[in-house]
């Protein structure tokens, strides 16, 4: 299987739209010939053609037979494990990148530590690009960068990532050119949005996903789609006010949720200056597990920042639960690992509210969910044009 | 033309799809039988049947000739001046009935001045349709309420209504009874929803509503439709903090929005206590209209209140556009008439945000926004299932 340049099908001809189709039916489970056809809402005769030619192109195979009361029939399911979908993260201290196959199954998984505002933009794509050549098999179908700040998602720009100090950077473009793609095969999302999205196709409802990190982010789905809004910036919730009396925030104002929700902010409560609970060089993973330690040892200090934190969520969720009345808030990023001590306090300032009751839980991914999201968006470009491998030449 | 109760076609027919979808096409003006079948991507040969049978309706007609360079087109449009559309509004000092036809065209309006908690539940209705049955011409294809609270959507319950002192209040099933028509004939939404709804309609892109009135409320139309949020509360921007030092909310918080953005908050600020400006007997529209008046007049007083009213707003809107990143801000309700001193200190708040801008404009339909998003909706009733209505029996 090969990725094709020029001999790319029309995306927009039928054929293609029913190819897509039947590919992405097949992503919950196998089904038969007759189910395909039902759920696709195409010509059954027109089933055994579709599903020749996405063999041909090494993205479905054979799953043995459906019994059943007349003639048994026979399966088909997802292959394409040759159909790399590639996920390449960046963060303010750390750049990953991670491949799965069509199915989602992970590949392989790469990540490196470092200061990626010290390094700059061409340095930092660099290094993200050496990693993704590291951990990719072959010529991905399709890849997806996670980066923490607002995106313009329809032109694929960074317009603003305050953690790297990066502005207006046209990460797509960039990335294309080192990894020898066409820019239309690289997105780029929002960490946060891209959690959210990985938590729904792990099966959550209509949710809004709140990131910690070096900033605070969020991401909506409803309706099983991302909510973008109109320039793509939807979601950002770390400027809702959550203590009068608080610090004063980059955005000029005081007590912004950000200046209370940061890591670093939580870790300056939680322990004296020059505490090894500081220590960049353990990252975010290692402060984090530092941090949860303590709790649990019962460092009264740390218990009440991480508390404080729970509180301050609680203030800033209330007003999102109130906007966009969620089924489930999903605690991501540093607050997935501390979700034990934080959702309690988030459920106390919630239940002020007359009606706004959502569930709270912590993300099942944990610190790796935006990544996760990102290797489904990079596959989903597969799923819409199945085209883009070609077909074997038997 | 009848209302049918017994002899509608199953709504889920591919027939009963296309009929809909036909009409659903022409809403936005006449077309050809050959624009309507590409529109709605069904063959051309289907086409003169549904029209026949949209016809033998009365839902649409012949509307000229369209000059081409082959056979001219002949085009249709649009009738159904006899399927009346029945908006119904609850306000707490208001009852209020609009009826359209097909089209949107408004063929009878009343209201009525009354308080609507001192009633309660079961006399309100009954006001409520007595109006309702003074303007209706024939039995309606639907009806829609707008109500100022929190409602249930799917469930068409009043869950909420603190100006009115109701809760769970099960309006369509008490209309319906009033109105001897089936409960599903008859929607129920939340004012700004509908505000929302009637903005868009009307031409605006993603937008958020925000009413004011005896309370403050929001609705959110993302990608043409409305974003309800899982239990339909979605919108809810009362209780944003915007004065720390502010007044005790009923919610038991400390300077929420709703503290500042009420109408009889801002006249208190506007005018001493006794002044003829807070007499209710001007009902909303009389009091907005003085307050308005002093304003242009040069009162300092009462520019002033307006002028923090912006600031206030100012600062929850910048929470509810780094959330929602929505196209447009429409200031609704008596937020609408007061638009020509309230729009610059909400731009200046939302100034403040690195990237979080949106336009900000007055509705266009000001104080009747909400009835005609319900008049709206009503007739959506019948787009979704033409075959509401019976066939001439020629």
């Amino acid at each position: 299987m090969a990725i094709t340049g020029t001999r790319r099908v029309d995306p927009a001809s039928p054929r293609t739209a029913n190819l897509a189709a039947v590919l992405r039916a097949l992503r919950a489970g196998p089904l038969s010939r007759t189910q395909l056809a039902a759920r696709c809402g195409i010509a059954k005769s027109a089933v055994p053609g579709l599903l020749t030619e996405l063999a041909g192109r090494g993205l479905v195979r054979p799953a043995g037979i459906l019994p059943g009361n007349g003639r048994p029939s026979r399966l088909v399911e997802l292959h394409g494990e040759d159909a790399y979908a590639l996920a390449l993260g960046i963060e303010a201290d750390r750049l990953s990148a991670l491949v799965t196959d069509l199915s989602g199954r992970v590949l392989a998984e790469r990540a490196e530590t470092v200061d990626v505002a010290a390094l700059g933009l061409q340095r930092g794509m660099d290094e993200l690009a050496d990693l993704a050549h590291r951990v990719l098999p072959g010529p991905p179908v399709g890849v997806a960068i996670s980066v923490p700040g607002l995106v313009d998602s329809a032109a694929a720009v960074l317009r603003l990532a305050p953690a790297l100090r990066w502005r207006d950077a046209e990460i797509a473009g960039l990335m294309a050119a080192r990894l020898n793609l066409p820019a239309d095969a690289i997105a780029v999302d929002n960490d946060a949005n891209l959690g959210a999205l990985a938590e729904t196709a792990a099966g959550a409802g209509d949710l809004f996903y709140l990131g910690g990190g070096t900033a605070v982010g969020g991401g909506l789905v409803s309706g099983g789609a991302i909510l973008r809004g109109a320039r793509g910036f939807a979601g950002e919730v770390g400027h809702i006010a959550v203590d009068p009396s608080g610090e004063r925030c980059s955005c000029g104002r005081t007590g912004c949720l950000e200046t209370k929700a940061n890591l670093a902010a939580v870790l300056r409560a939680a322990a004296p200056p020059g505490d090894p609970l500081h220590d960049p060089a353990l990252g975010v993973e290692g402060r984090v597990a530092q941090l949860k330690h303590r709790v649990r040892q019962g460092d009264q200090r740390a218990a009440t920042a991480v508390h404080d934190l729970g509180v301050a969520l609680g203030i800033a969720l209330s007003t999102v639960v109130d906007v966009l009345d969620p089924d489930v808030v999903v605690l991501g990023g540093y607050f997935a690992e501390l979700a034990d001590w934080l959702v309690e306090p988030i459920r106390v300032e919630l239940a002020v509210r007359p009606l706004g009751h959502a569930r709270v839980v912590p993300s099942r991914l944990g610190l790796g969910a935006p990544l996760r999201g990102a290797a489904h968006l990079a596959a989903e470009r597969l799923f819409a044009n199945p085209t883009l491998v070609e077909e074997a030449s038997v």
